[in-house]
């Protein structure tokens, strides 16, 4: 949200402060890439989708150690005085590289690579993981709500279980820029100009002596087309009583936009609502519903071909509840040119300063992906780099609007692999290192493992 | 964070404002009793923590539409003009009962009751379930890691992975009142005077030549005692040249007071330093482990008697892993003096205004809840009620401190049956219905069916 200078400061795990306290004693201010990275995908996910990245980006820019910052962090024993005071003249001045967000990615490949004098590089660690973990979970997300139901219309109603508001923000986002055409979230409307959309609760029905005399009321009061909300009490008695309130409208020229269920078996419950408005001369009335979907119901209940023409989804998308988490890593792996890794089993980092690189097949579809070191040529006229320049010298080089990143998250599911745009793929997307990042490597494991006598 | 009246006002879903905007201009402002609780359980947890109502009353008093605000609503179709108008005097003042923060709850048990006419208490239903929902998610979590590693020190390093830094910032608060020692998170204790602990990362050691010189950069320039992060190549080692360093700290009168391991198999490796650091002389410093932790990794490492006196738990306490979501819902449950609720299966809202009383029994231990209308009289001598008056007609009645919610937490574990204080408990907390609560209830979904004609 409008996080205040002191706010973002010191969102930061104390330990940035201390390797920053400690490097600026010894005056050690090498030139050092850090990669961000998931070191496997989550269980139930077989690509993820890049969000966050703009977000990041504006705090990058926004880092500042005003007075007040100071003067907390000065209580703290565990920083040098010098230190404290030298984040005066704080200002973040490194590179980034970074895939564009909507772009779709898999386990090893760099999201965004971050290349500063090692304090500066070390000190946004926290802002960076913090900025792209969440976001980029729930476009992934929206994404698979997407592939379960193509054409049909989703839109965000996570907001009011999102871990904080700013969670709900970001979360509206990242959906929309993963497809979903609107959001319930006024303030992500106002921000980012999403679509907003809502009509009312089960306590606005439940508030009226009758159902039928609580959809009257809201339409009569209501400024457009409303939608009803049928299952507070039986959901067919509903769909009748907004058939009436579709009569009573038509007279005055209006009409009932849709119905929403919330509840019940939706599949058998759509497919009565459907033929009862039908059969009354409402075909044009739409069925929208909601209520814990998630990716796996809306692919259940498309799979039945229910006849609805919109879905609400929401705590499920803003809390990625079946993977609320990935092994994100931002990890040093260059520092003065030469190459670093952690040597600890199961937890791989990949060298240096990278690309990847991505071919497009004959078929238009995206057929492997290779991760290089960044300097080496592209492998061929196929192929396509993921990671651009988005950042130099502290300053963004780009801010693209969202619509643009929307259209283009679209053009990368459509260049998916079609048998890759399915909720549980038979098979994992071939991910290549190149023959001199692999050298490059293990040259580093080597040279790391004499130096250490192991 | 320092959320702005514009955002704290637009962080809602549409349809509070639709609705708001219709009980506007029917003139309907019957007085409305919403209640807040769980429906079930979320699946791996036995009871809940909670956490956030603070920071929720401090967003009612808030709330207000600025001019800002009121621009850009006025922009929303939607919304009827006169509305929005109206909004400019808006101040929310209801009343509020509430559990407090820290107490553990059980399904169906009211969090909170907001009283206030209807297009009030509906309004600030977003607000309120997304200031509850994951702070108590969170302190649940933390509760259970503490329980699985009783008299250890917890410390929090959810921030780099939790959904926002707003997140970031109430988990550090939920974690502390539920126990944990301290944090991470620097604005946690800038701004809740939670202890804040950290040192190092692997990057740090990494971008010196070797493991040893890392370690004596470091104790140099580091203004206390340091905290030796030993796994970067290899754990025994790394205990081998953390000795080095004591050894040549303790000449200078200093101390190495801890070491950190942050993979691998950490029963074996703390058992192997210890032994290590025991034999060279070092009984006192402390073995600190961290590394996908939760209170299931905590258990088993406690099984095993493993040497660890501390623990850093981050991201599956900031993101509530195995448990992300509960099915905490804010229902109407009172108008105009009438109970009301929703016919739908599997979705039970009890009526009326309530009040839980909870037995405390002979051993001292809760043994038995009661859901009891809120004018009905205590059930006996040893009940206590656990819903206070903390707003009245908008002000709020009381801001305890931090550490006095603490302390009520552990009081709570402490009342708690000790065979719920456990992981896996095989049996269910009882909570029952009082006869006349469950009287109302069968009396309103009589009227409700026979009314709607069922």
């Amino acid at each position: 949200m409008a996080t205040s200078q002191f706010e973002l400061a010191l969102s930061t795990d104390l330990y940035e402060l201390t390797m920053a306290s400690s490097y600026d004693a010894l005056g050690r201010h090498g030139r050092a890439v850090f990669s961000l990275y998931v070191r496997k995908l989550p269980e139930h996910r077989h690509f993820l989708v890049v969000a966050g990245v703009n977000e990041l980006l504006e705090r990058l820019v926004a880092l500042r150690f005003d007075d007040e910052t100071r003067a907390y962090l000065r209580t703290l024993p565990m920083l040098r005085p010098d230190f404290v005071d030298s984040l005066a003249s704080f200002r973040f001045h490194g590179d980034v590289w970074a895939v564009r967000e909507g772009t779709v990615i898999f386990a090893d490949e760099p999201i965004l690579e971050v290349e500063a004098p090692i304090d500066q590089a070390q000190l946004v660690e926290t802002l960076v993981l913090n900025a792209i973990h969440y976001p980029t979970l729930v476009a992934t997300k929206a994404a698979r709500c997407r592939l379960a139901a193509p054409g049909k219309t989703l839109v965000d109603f996570g907001l009011r279980r999102t871990p904080s508001l700013e969670a709900g923000l970001a979360a509206a986002r990242a959906a929309y820029l993963a497809g979903f055409a609107a959001t319930s979230n006024v303030l992500a409307g106002a921000r980012y100009g999403i679509p907003v959309s809502g009509t009312v609760a089960h306590s606005f029905i439940e508030s009226f002596p009758s159902e039928l005399e609580a959809f009257r009321a809201f339409a009569r009061t209501y400024p457009g087309d409303p939608i009803l909300l049928i299952d507070t009490y039986d959901t067919l008695r509903g769909a009748e009583h907004a058939v009436i309130v579709a009569r009573e409208l038509a007279a005055e020229g209006r009409r009932v936009r849709a119905v929403r269920l919330d509840s019940g078996d939706l599949a058998e419950l759509s497919r009565a609502v459907r033929a009862l408005l039908d059969r009354s001369g409402f075909p044009d009335i739409q069925i929208f519903a909601s209520g814990g979907l998630d990716e796996y119901e809306l692919h259940a209940l498309e799979a039945t071909g229910a006849p609805i023409d919109g879905y609400g989804i929401g705590s499920r998308l803003g809390t990625s509840t079946d993977a609320p988490l990935a092994d994100m890593a931002y990890k040093l792996v260059e520092y003065d040119g030469e190459p670093v890794l952690k040597l600890s089993t199961g937890k791989r980092t990949l060298v240096g300063a990278k690309q990847v690189w991505r071919r497009i097949g004959r078929d238009g579809h995206y057929s492997e992906d290779l991760i290089a070191l960044r300097d080496e040529p592209p492998p061929g006229p196929d192929w396509i780099p993921l990671l651009r320049p988005v950042m130099r010298g502290g300053e963004i080089l780009e801010r693209p609007a969202l619509p643009e990143l929307r259209a283009h998250h679209q053009s990368e599911i459509d260049r998916l692999p079609p048998w890759l745009r399915v909720l549980a793929p038979t098979a994992t997307y071939p991910v290549r290192l190149s023959d001199r990042l692999r050298a490059r490597q293990l040259q580093a494991e080597e040279t790391i493992r004499r130096r250490e006598g192991l």
